[in-house]
Parts: structure tokens; C-alpha cells; sequence
């Protein structure tokens, strides 16, 4: 029970990390587990495709490998889950991942779930990976923010795009919403009240699934 | 972020309840919410069907309107979520189901669930419960311990029952377990241990749940 | 085989109850069984939440206990099904539920199948109890007439907007279509002529499903 | 209203058609429509294979043309409702098909439907209906009694092994048995004495569905 | 290993088996099986209903037998596959199906696959079989060409269609499009360049899938 | 057209290799494209866990990069699929990979399919593609040989083995079988006739599926 919890920004920018390790404050509890947010040196500056995904579970196993004994568990935080069940393999500790944590929370929010992309070409392997946990007939739809990276970095375009992914969403029938990527729980707010249904921050979902696992040993 | 989660257990049988309790120690953070449980006076001894599902819902919802004011978040200890969509309506605080959030925890530790249901005639309203949830592919299978009430009372018993359903779900090609009641986490080391998978305990895996969302404010 | 069929409006207002009744006369044959139509007075006015439907079950199955001796079936109808499974547990008589009745019925009419709402608030509960009966991959769409309740009255006004949602259902595929509500068999035919596809009026469905269950003295 | 409704036993044994009609003395109503059970004399003289299935439909869309003048309804009374979609287009009174009028109503009666095939090779046909219809996730599973056409006259033999079919499928987790034939009613009772859970005679099934369809003008 | 793999147009338009013809040439291998392409004199001129459909069998089983000691393989050339499941137990060389070959090889070429229909009334048959094939959660719709029969005539009309409904599919989120036909491989490339997804010509999907299980004698 | 399809083991043993590239005799066609068998340096001796399945992406995307020049197509034969959206995004020539094809490939040979998986920890990961494909209700079952490495040299013990879990997986209810591993060739018959169901042999799946896309140049 002793032990830290480490979530892996998968990807190279220090600045996601940063907003996932602000994300994680209202978690950090007195008498429960130390979260520890990290940065994965050797991840691309983001994760857009499935060759991205694939190419930093080596060097997250091999963190993941380092930490092990100080570890009370993992997060992996980047919404395609890379290298999630290679981790389980590798350790007997627990590991979550944003996007499985995120959407399993958003079913306990509402019937059909809806998810906000960062990029219109991930929502195939998103898709995939919503049919591969059997969960196809959960799903409002998924649709994409669809911005330039560059145009991410500006705070309100962002927040003007995401709110409204998050009200066609619901238009779509989604009685609760994921957020599709890490880093960005600063908005999280606006596109519930702009959507008017939850919104689910799938990192901090993440994190407090495994405080749970910590505090009872599972 | 202050109040209390109410576990409620809605059958009137206080040693379920005192069961649940003592499951709920390891999540008594200091810096957390505090956890009480409390016992449905109105409910039967046990929840076994339909019936009883469908008829602890009204005082269900009266115990929680009154709780309302004090409550940061329910959890409603009865692995068939008697009241759990109703309550959702009737309250904005956080309402887990101990089923619901018992069999969302199994999915991050395993392709297919299995469930163990105390007595037969509730296997098919699970299964309606679970296809509503849209994780019939999921399912490896679920078994019922079959023993009679009074049986239920003996350890021994219970255990050697409990770890033989284990085993079989297993067999059924079962990679992860949920234990479907409430009450009876002193099983769950044990069936773990004789069916060579994971075991969710549903009561401790809804209140960590709900210990999330009370941190977060959602 | 001999006995009435119980019709149980599970809302108190009697309109609805005469629509139903008149509904009933053409499935009252010589030789086959009674139709009663019954008002349930301890009802809500309409049953448009969970806490409704959860809320009637109790009276429900107090009425249907006491018209058992002299009943041949039960046909519960609200397009919620409340007390459903609870009934079939109450009575080994025949208990048909609308929604469940309505949308097999349309199934042999149609490959997807389309529901009209009364308000938009029931289509996530309705979703649920569609993915409980595993038919998830017959649904077209379910859309809300999402007229406030006082303009339910106005007959012109509910039957443009009706018509209006059948024709929507059609262009989202339906190519049947399931009224989501009792009492509203005077619209049926309008809405089959503006959608052009099959339209169910699910108390009469129910009716019919019960009759044969009482004449095979299944 | 007026009209008969036309059960047609695709295959040209006689003595099915003459338990067909037997089954439907209870649903000949004073006040109902007409019955009138007909053999398909070009049919073979049972139906097991697709191709058996797909030759039949011709026939029995000549005869199905040269009854529309005085039909109220039709039933094509073979387990596989071959020419059934055809049918469909060729009139549009109603047309019923056994399998799928049997399957709709054992989903009435119990969360998982087992079926009483004739032939194992009947079975991956049945299957692909069954996904075909959508529901997979509620079928329990298909089991064959196997004996050869010549046993099959054998009463006592092949009640023997509908029984022993049943049990095996209550077992399997079936809550409802749909016989997968015409022409048997008279064993539906001992199998579901013998099963311990409701058993659906799929003739009877599309009948009653039949009669409600064209009380109801529909 | 010898042999020929026989392709039948199960339609009587020989224009239509001319078209398919000229789609086969780059399968013509040296090395590999003759394939030879077929009219179905009895055919209809189209084949749009089910009707039609079920209407083509006994002449294409006939055909089938007279071809089988000199096939090596059947390709049914029809988006319905009629009589697709009774030629496999006709004969024992390998029957291959053009809709089932084409949306089987799009599976492999996105997570969702649209179809472009030829008309409107075809999509209901063509989803009782995506249903039948256990393929919902992979279909992201199917949309009409919707052109009179004389229209389709008209190759720049045709073609504006077809890129039309291809854009559209696209938007409705199909990463892959299968066309609903036979004998239009002249507009495949042009919808795949409008669309912006990989489309496949059913008919030489079937034939590819063919020309495998002759070299291989499955 | 010109142009080489690369068969890639992403397993470092020869001899798998080997066994895989006599499969392909059948398939090398005068007129067709080349086939060319190769072993992956760099990959472990089996793949055996998810971590050996995500180890092995990297240096089979440098290969297929290096190759591409020269490459018709890639086959990745190894029936976890390692890389395969990976590969299909660092490409524009087809990528196959051996799960997916053998899988489609059965599909079209029995309504539903089972799998022989070499080792029982792999049945989860195999579990989890078939849902990512969507085909849960397809799938009769799958079970191992579950030998030690050792022993699969022993060709007659592997034959046993390998034949009796055929047998059951028809027990099961497969119509068709797929063998799980590739390089196994030389058992496919011996399983087909001891099941009594069409067995396909995953690589050659591929490989004619990988001919067909060359030729037609998609």
C-alpha cells in the first residue's frame, strides 16, 4: 500500500505533463498513495498515429521496468492506451489506461458515451479499440476538434472548437462525454456547461481507479 | 468535496452491512471523504428477485432525499442496482451501483468477466442487466453458489462453494471475477486464490469510484 | 382459458385509459377473452422519469395481485414496461409489457425499426431497456415529439409533430416504426401515411400477444 | 377483416400438416378469422437443407398470388420461414413466419431462448438467421434431437429425445425453449415439463400474431 | 487444381456480364485457374427485390451442377448472393459470394465500411445480411444511386452519382466502400478518388478470394 | 503489378519460416507476383505474450520501409497481427495480416469459426482482436494446444494435439476452423479431417488475399 502511483505522459511535451499533474491535485489525498507525473523522454512531441502508439511501448515498458519497485501502480496517459496490456505483463502492479478508465467512467454517466478527438485520423484506431472492449453499442459517435497542433497552443480557439465537438456530441445522443486526449482538463468545464451533459476527464478517471486498486491491494 | 459517501445496503440484514464496513477500511483516507454505511430497515432480509429489486426502490429514494443535504456521494450496496437510475434522477451527487461498477472494474482486469450470483433465479436478471449494459461479449459466463440462506451463515461452507464457482467460471474461460453480492468481501483473497484470476469485490470497487468523483467535484 | 385480459394504465389519467379502451375493440372477439381497461389511480399523471416508472411498480403489482383470481393475463401499459419482470414473478397468468410487445411486433414489419418519444428525456432510458433486449442492431433512431404536456391536448398540434418525427424515423432508415407511448392509437394511421413504412400501436400489440397466450393456455 | 388466414406447410407430408391444424383449434375464435392449413404438394417431403428452403419458395409465392384474393394473413409454417421476405413483396397482407414469430415470443418468456433443432445440420442455418435478426446475445444455444426421419414417426422415441433436448438446453442457461419444427405441438407439453421453463410451439406463435395483425388491420 | 472458376451473372443483361468480364482480366494469371463469366438466361434483366432474389436459385443451382465437373470454383455475381448458402451444399468446390467477398476484403481495408447501393429498396435485404454476417458494429451506412434503371445507362450521370454517394458514405464515417453491384468496376476508381477512402469491386474480390482456395484445393 | 509480396516471421526462427514459405508453393503463380519468405532477425524465438507482439513493431516497420521500394505487398505471418495498422499507415502497398485473413477467410466457410491457439495465455489477446474485428458472434470458441515449446517439434505428439482440439472446437459448434499460429501448415489437413470442418491455414489466407490486391492494383 506503500508506494507511488506514476503517470506516464507517453509523449515528449513537457507541457501535457504538466497539465496532468495539475489535473491530479484534487486526488493527492493525505493518507492515500504519492502520484508522480512523468514525461516520457523518448515519446514524439504528440501521439497521432498507430505507428506513434506502437513506437513508445518500448521505451514506456522500459520505464515502466525502472519504477517497478517503488511503484503502486501505473497510468498510462495518452487516449490510445500504448503498451496498456504489454504493461500488465510486465508488472503484477496495477495499470490503468486514460482511454479504457475514461470510457468506463463515462458509462456510469450516461447510456451513450461520446468521445472528443484531437485529430479526425485517429478515430478509426479509436473505433477499434471501442469495438475491441465490446462497447459498440454504448457509443453516441466520435468526432474530431480538428485544429492544427499549433493552433492547440491558443487557449481560446481551443476551448471555441472543443465546446462545440461537445454540443454536436450531444446532438448525437451522447448522454456523457470523454475526452479524447491527456493534458487538457482546463476545459473540461466549458464543454460540460456548452454541452450540458458530463463531461469525463479521462486522466483524473484514471487516477483515482487506481488509488482504488492501491488501497485494496488488488 | 466535504460530506459523506453513503454506502446503503438495502436489504435489512445488519451483518451484511457490518460486512461491507469492514470492506470499506482501506478506503478511510485521511484526507478523504468519510465513508458511512447504513442498513435499509425497510428492505427485506435479502434481495432475491425481481420483486424485492422493484420493492426497495421507494424507501431507497426516501433514505436518500434525506441523506441529500449531508451527502457527497451514494453507493447503493445491492448487486442488482435496485433504484440506481432512479436515484441518478433524484439526486445531482454521484450514484454508483455496486453491479455496474463491480463489472466496469472486471473489464480493466480481464477480456472476460465471470460473475458468481448467490442464487440461481437471479442469473437471468443479471443477464438482461448486463446486455443493457451492452457487455454481453464480455461474459465469459456466470454461476450461482446455490447454497440456501441458512447455509450462507456457515463459512466453511460458503467458502468451499465460492472457490469451486470460482474455479468453474475460470474453466469457462473467465479472466477476472466478480463476486455478484454484497457483504461478502472476507471470499474474495480466497476464490482468487483457488480460481487463479482476479476477483472484484463490487461494494470496495463502487466507493473508490465514488471517492473519485467526490474529488473531483463531478 | 376463461377470465379478462387486465389492461393497467399505470397513470391515473383516465383519457389516456378511454384511449386505450377504444384502442382494445377491435381485438374483443366472440369466443376469445375479456378486455378490461383499468386506470391506476395511486399513478402519476404520466410516467415520464425512472423515479415514475420505479414509483408505480409497488401499486401495480398490489392490483395485479388482486384481479389474479379472475385474470387470464395482464397487459402492462406504459411504454416503460414498469414492473414488468417484478409482474411475471407476481403471477404465472400472462404478463405482456407495451414497449416490449411493440417493438418485437415491429420487428416482423421491418429490419431497423424506429421509436417516437414522447419527451426526450426517456429516449437514454429507453435505449437501455432496447440494449437489455439485445436489439441494438435493429435500432434506427429513437426521436422525441418533445411537446410539453399541456399541447399533448391540442390534437392538431401532436399530430403534425408526430408525423413530423415519423418522417424523420424514415429518412434515419426506420423502416418500421414503434409509437412510444399508450393511449395515442388515433394517430397511428396518420403517422404510417406521412412516414410511408409500418407504425405499431404497442398496447394493441400487447393485447394481441396476450390473447394468443390466453387461448394456448400458455 | 373478413378473409382467412392461410398456414402453409411447405413440405408435402400430410400428416405435419394435419398437427399443424390440430395446434390451431384453440385459436379459432367465433368471432376471429378464419383458419385454413394447407400442404405445399410441390414441396419435398421435409425441409433440411437451404437448398430445400430456396426451392420451395417458388411454389409457395404461386400459391401465396393465387390466395391473396380471399387471405387475410398468411403463415409459412417451416422453421426456416423460407420465402418469407419474398412473400412480403409479393402481398401486403400480412405474412408470418414461424421461426421468427416462435423466437419473438420465447423473448417474452425469458431473458436466453434455447432451440429444439430437428437435424445438426439445421443448425448453422438456424444461426445465421438468428444473427441475421439480431440476436446472438440472446440465444442460450441450439441443440438437435438427430434422430433419422423414420424414428421421427416413433411417438414414444422422439418424445424421448425432445425431452432429453430440452433439459440439455435449460442447462445450457436457456430461461425459454422454442421447438424448431412444425408440426409437434404434441409434444410441447412433456418438454416443457421436462425443461422446467416455457416452451413456444412457433406455429401457434405466428397465428396468434396473425389473428392480431389482421384484427387490427394492419 | 484445374478447372475453371465459373462467374454467373445471375441477371440476364449480358452488357452487365460483359463489364464483369473486362473486371477479371488482371486475375487472369498464366499460372492460375481459367475464369470464365456467364449469363443466367433465366435470370431477370435486374435483380432488385427479394423476390427476384430467391426467384434466381433453381436456374443458378442448375447451371452450378451441370458446370461442377469442369469447375474449379463458383463466383455468384449478384450484391444479394442469392443462393450463395444452398450452392455450397450442392457442390463441393469452393462458392464464393460477392457481397460477402467484397465486404469481408473491405474489412481489411478500414475499421468501418459504407455501401453504395443501386436503389433505395435494396438496403433493408442488404442489412438483414450485414446482420446475418454478425457485421453491424462494422457498417458506417449504406446510401442509395436512387437512378431509374434507363439512367444507369448513362455513364456521366452514373458516375456523378456514385461519386456523390461515395463523398457521402465518407462523411457518414466509412473508411472503405464496398460497391453494392456487379459490373460497375469502371466507376470504382473514380469513387475512390472522390470518397477518399479504398472502394472495392465486389466481383473481383470474390474472384481473388477464389483463385486462392482453387491453388490451395480448400 | 511487378513487384514482390514480402511474407514477414516476426519470429527469429528459420524453421518457421521455412514451413511458411513451402505453403506458399501453391500460390506462386507464372504471371503472378513473386513471394518471398522472410525471418525477422530481431524478433524473439516465438511470440508468445502482447509484450513479444508490441517488441516486435519496430524493426518489422524497418524492414517493410527498407523493402517498400521492391514490395508488391506484405503479409505479416504471425497470427497476433503485430504491427499491422502500424505497417498500413507507413505503406500504401496492402498489408495483410494472418488473424485477420485467416479469420475473414473462415467466415466465408462455416456460420461460425473456432480457433487453435498454440499457447492458453494467448486466447485473451486473440479474444480481444476478434471483438476489435467485430465478429464476437461469429466465433464458436477457441482452445490451445497448450504443449511446451519443446514438444511442438515432436510432429506427432503437435498432430495429436492439434486434431483433438479440432475435434472439440467442432464439439463446440465451429463450422470452420482457423488454425492459430502460422508456419503450421503441414497439420492443416490432418486437423479437417479429424474435426470434419473446413480448416484454413492463415498464411496462405494472407497470401492469396495480398495476390488478389496486387494484381488489381488496389
Amino acid at each position: 500500500m506503500s508506494g507511488t502511483i506514476y503517470v506516464i505522459n507517453p509523449n515528449s511535451t513537457v507541457a501535457v505533463t504538466d497539465g496532468i499533474d495539475r489535473a491530479c491535485a484534487p486526488l493527492r489525498l493525505a493518507g492515500g498513495p504519492k502520484i508522480e507525473c512523468l514525461t516520457l523522454a523518448e515519446g514524439p512531441p504528440g501521439i497521432q498515429t498507430q505507428h506513434d502508439v506502437d513506437g513508445v511501448v518500448a521505451p514506456l515498458l522500459r520505464v515502466v521496468g525502472e519504477l517497478e519497485p517503488k511503484a503502486a501502480a501505473f497510468v498510462i496517459a495518452c487516449f490510445s492506451d500504448p503498451g496498456l496490456h504489454s504493461a500488465r505483463e510486465t508488472t503484477r502492479k496495477p495499470v490503468l489506461g486514460i482511454m479504457e478508465s475514461g470510457i468506463l467512467t463515462a458509462l456510469t454517466l450516461g447510456q451513450r458515451f461520446g468521445v472528443i478527438a484531437i485529430l479526425q485520423g485517429s478515430i478509426p484506431r479509436h473505433l477499434r479499440m471501442i469495438n475491441g472492449m465490446g462497447l459498440a453499442s454504448r457509443l453516441a459517435g466520435e468526432r474530431a476538434v480538428g485544429l492544427p497542433v499549433v493552433e492547440l497552443a491558443d487557449e481560446a480557439k481551443t476551448a471555441h472548437r472543443m465546446t462545440e465537438v461537445g454540443r454536436a456530441l450531444a446532438a448525437d445522443g451522447a448522454n456523457a462525454i470523454v475526452m479524447g486526449c491527456a493534458g487538457m482538463a482546463q476545459y473540461r468545464e466549458r464543454v460540460e456547461q456548452a454541452a450540458g451533459v458530463p463531461v469525463v476527464e479521462p486522466t483524473q478517471a484514471a487516477v483515482f481507479m487506481a488509488i482504488g486498486r492501491v488501497q485494496l491491494g488488488w
